[in-house]
């Protein structure tokens, strides 16, 4: 990922923790969810005008991760973001998290459709969210035919 | 509390434990509220029904917890939960998180105004509910005057 | 999958959805997790005491979820888990989750490693709870040829 | 309060919202964790490093809030932290939430115990910790008697 990735960063809370030491997998999804958020406001599509206004409804169709090694409670973590592919009403976003050093900790994937207001079928992005989308994407083999 | 209190059962998962061995404060709330959800819906009023048509909402003001001794990764933890004041617009929860003997882990409060539909001003309850609450109320000095 | 998978059920709680209406996407790892639990306890391998005897450690190195449709408050899910492939130090889990008729919601999978008592590296599992979990594969082409 | 409490800030994101629209209460005491967290770290006692090595146990023995409004998906809430009390082996923290503009989301107590290593009898605060947070409590009244 170059340098121009959107950036997040937390420090791993106690209740982030599990009695095994580390921090329980499902909340690295949590702490990816906040980073897309921040990176969603920062391309001027905040969600929470989306949600309350209920003009978008992005939801996720997709989520993975890979974990490479505990988080530990005190760790702080970056999270690099990246939009990895837009289609014409979908959008693959790529997440890596990181130490101080940029060591990895894991790695993360979440796909996002865009739905109607009947909350049922896939309707197009809208174009300036694609714009945007595909303005930031790591190369520009992610962009879908339709684009160009 | 007498033996007809309304009971919800649940084991501590893991993702509720933390580095320190022993389940994470607020997740007290959490199974509390859990309790709440399956009392209202054992008296007719389904949380879930209320929240989607927006007929009432019961937004928590106060909340309060005492921990007696850590809860572990795998104990068994029973709630008992009783209205302890019903008002005209108000009621009172009281919940007992107990082991199987019965010996107790905490207790915890939560105290619920009935707003309208602005969600601003407290709105009386409605009288089946109203009904329903002080039915089940640990002694009928949790009445209030209007209810006599 | 057949009949013998292990089940777990669940009702969403309120506090699992978000504003969007919901349950929020990362909330399904907890469940599938739940339902973890709750199978190695069936099979005789209780979390709980692999945590706290620091017997075994079997961290996640994977977690993947498709969500083919919203789960929403109040909606009863069922997960039906079995393992999907055993191998020397690792295995699959698979799991559904389906409404009241069988309708899928969602589906996820995880991967778990078992690592040694220095939490580094990958050792076998204990050959007890690699047949445990052989005898529930789906299907015996989950096996390792190790293990024929 | 005075000018000179410990300040932590977040901005509530979506997970912790619920269908309601609002952020579910039991959120609102994570925060105040993530805060105290912030401020143990600030005052040279991280709470990582006390879980870590097992030096210090300081659990919660009670908790409790007042919610005056909803916090909603997106808002900015800053929460200002400052020892209301520090007794021989416990202490009180007090968490005011606000926007902005400084006006009142919610308010919030924790009180915490010194256990030893056995975990289970209250033992003396260690004097660095009593002091650094006799420092910084609200006013002098807060004081016990043993310290004056």
């Amino acid at each position: 990922m170059s340098d121009d990735a959107f950036q997040h960063v937390f420090s791993v809370p106690l209740h982030d923790t599990d009695a095994a030491g580390a921090m329980f997998f499902a909340h690295l999804f949590r702490h990816a969810h906040d980073a897309y958020e921040g990176f969603m406001r920062a391309i001027g599509f905040p969600l929470d005008r989306m949600v309350r206004e209920g003009t978008q409804h992005l939801p996720l169709v997709r989520a993975e991760a890979d974990y490479h090694r505990p988080l530990r409670h005190g760790d702080t973590a970056w999270v690099q973001l990246r939009p990895a592919k837009v289609g014409n009403s979908s959008f693959v976003l790529e997440y890596r998290f990181t130490d101080d050093c940029g060591e990895p900790y894991a790695s993360a994937r979440t796909i996002h459709v865009n739905i109607g207001p009947r909350g049922s079928n896939a309707v197009p992005l809208p174009e300036g969210m694609r714009s945007a989308l595909t303005a930031r994407l790591t190369d520009r083999q992610g962009e879908s035919p339709a684009q160009q």
